[in-house]
């Protein structure tokens, strides 16, 4: 069983991200957090089945052990979520020493690392992504939030995992979707990180959709490892961190107005992208051959490319809430080229024109 | 109108404390703050109505104003205020560059302090504490929180204000018995850390207590210097921090035993303080005379000093999930001798006898 390690940099809030295939099981590194400590992982019943057990023996040195199952689905990504998952750390007399495990996809991930930022004002928690887009993405960073019914993810903290375990065994029980949704965040890394990963990644798309093990592990890794670099440079999203949000405006946009749990994030990301993609070829920064090669990958990853048909100001209304916007008025990120992001305001009209161009 | 200022030494979370009479209107560290941002003033209805207009100068340069009033009581610390906050925020469509300013209470700060911890992942606030409660104590030191119908403060974040602005002015319209509240936590001050403090609020207590602006502005200023040295030294409350909850365990019982609101949260640690301090005398560690003494000090400043009459079992149980315990034992923050304080696992029989003692 081989392990690759990644460091995530940030000082006393360094921390490994361990990645393989079979890692649950025989995890050192979960057994050591665990060891002596009142232990709870939080799942929910399709994953919790599935993988919970899998943690027994890394877990067997715990003080206690509580199982805490919540409902699947970005709609209850709520407070009422985190609220029972506080009533059973509290009814079990969990105190401020305790360690949390998120077992799940990003929205179990997010919710348990929210809840971890605020039980007592903080714990320890630790991320076992088993979804594609957790592992190469919203495990990685420390970024917990809920949603509010105005707009996704605008309650939240940042808080970091004391350690990423991504099992890409875990992956071969996604339903097809979800593994597209999480390829969308890795092109994006390669879109605006690194050329030549992207290039891997279109030529590797069959190995990594049909789950092959070895394609899944290398992906991952590289994904993590952008992101660990970004993250590292900017921890708290002043600057850099937000070119990770390519696609994502409009992709917001989608989610909120859809109603969350339609599309999924990497779905709306995928659409996005295309769309920020077009947005910066039309205001020259791109050539128009560059757009319809992600639109492309987007597509051959099983992904939409294009945006819901709803009317220009129905888009500009549900991104003037997005929390990338600054007093009202939206910036966006967009490639200056390809492996190079950055943030700018753009001109209306060209804002106009990619909504017209890639959305219904 | 002379300020007096004090700084919280916390690296790049460091900020001023400026104490004085009348400061709110002309604050030109407000002002600065404020310049050019979207401001919201959380408060509530008595607060509000008496001091909002007061800051009007200080918030003239802000790019947009937004007045949210919330319910008054600690029964409304909780995710339902917490809500208000967010969804008033969200329909004014404030970024995370916003600046929250908490004016009231401790209720209203610690509120607003978890909602600026928790906006958008975090966004700047400011603590204008009108009660002597918020000015000595909940309004330094970043912890924010909300109740759970479980346990007092349980769910929260720490998150540092950029400003507390103290006018000891806004004391005159506080009702007695908030005012004593907020003398036990100085009594709390003087009992842990500084003899001669003690003395000298049991010197100046009339004065106090009819709000003489010259011994408040210095009372004030040497409790806010107590807690900013034992804050900075100790931010997260690994280690000496723990020592400010003198007479809170026992407090903290009381008040999640009473039910939210019944007593004040200060009344509540007039009580907890003389049963730590019975406590520290029965495991030998201080004369019975400085427990009399203490209680002669916390009577004086018109707090209860014995605890509701509840069977042991009762208090033990609410103890036991009170958030300083560590796995269902708990230890309390005794007296060393005055002026010093440290925690301490206790015997049963110790415990026992001191709630035999100390309540009904």
């Amino acid at each position: 069983m081989s392990v690759c390690e990644l460091r995530v940099s940030l000082g006393d809030r360094s921390y490994p991200i361990l990645i393989g295939a079979g890692i649950l099981a025989g995890s050192e590194a979960l057994a050591r957090l665990a060891a002596g400590r009142q232990v709870a992982v939080v799942s929910n019943d399709t994953v919790g089945d599935l993988y919970e057990p899998r943690l027994a023996a890394a877990l067997a040195g715990a003080a206690s052990r509580l199982s805490i199952r919540l409902p699947d689905g970005e709609q209850y990504k709520n407070y009422e979520s985190l609220d029972r998952v506080f009533t059973q750390l509290l009814e079990h007399r969990f105190d401020r020493r305790c360690l949390l495990v998120a077992l799940g996809g990003g929205v179990i991930g997010d919710l348990t690392g929210c809840a971890a930022a605020l039980y007592q004002r903080g714990v320890d928690f630790v991320q076992v992504p088993t979804t594609l887009l957790a592992q190469v993405d919203s495990s990685v960073g420390g970024k917990t939030a809920i949603n509010h019914r105005l707009g996704k993810n605008m309650i939240g903290a940042f808080h970091q995992p004391r350690l990423v375990l991504a099992d890409v065994e875990t992956l071969r029980t996604l339903p097809p979707r979800e593994l597209s949704a999480g390829l969308a965040e890795m092109i994006k890394h390669g879109a605006i990180a690194d050329p030549a990963y992207l290039e891997r990644l279109e030529r590797d798309l069959d190995a990594l959709l049909s789950c092959e093990p070895v394609a899944l592990i290398a992906a991952v890794l590289r994904s993590c490892e952008i992101k660990a670099a970004v993250v590292a440079a900017d921890e708290r999203e002043t600057g850099v961190r937000a070119t990770l949000n390519f696609g994502h405006t409009f992709g917001h946009a989608i989610e909120t107005g859809m109603g969350y749990g339609q599309w999924l994030h990497g779905e709306a990301v995928g659409a996005g992208m295309v769309m920020a993609a077009d947005l910066s070829q039309r205001i020259g920064l791109i050539e128009a051959a560059v757009v319809e090669r992600l639109r492309g990958t987007i597509a051959a990853a099983r992904l939409p490319v294009r945006g819901p048909a709803w009317p220009a100001e129905r888009y500009l209304e549900l991104m003037s809430v997005d929390k990338k916007a600054q007093q009202g008025l939206p910036t966006f990120v967009v490639l200056e080229r390809l492996g190079q992001a950055s943030q700018r305001r753009v001109p209306d009209a060209a804002l106009r024109a990619t909504l017209a161009a890639c959305t219904g």
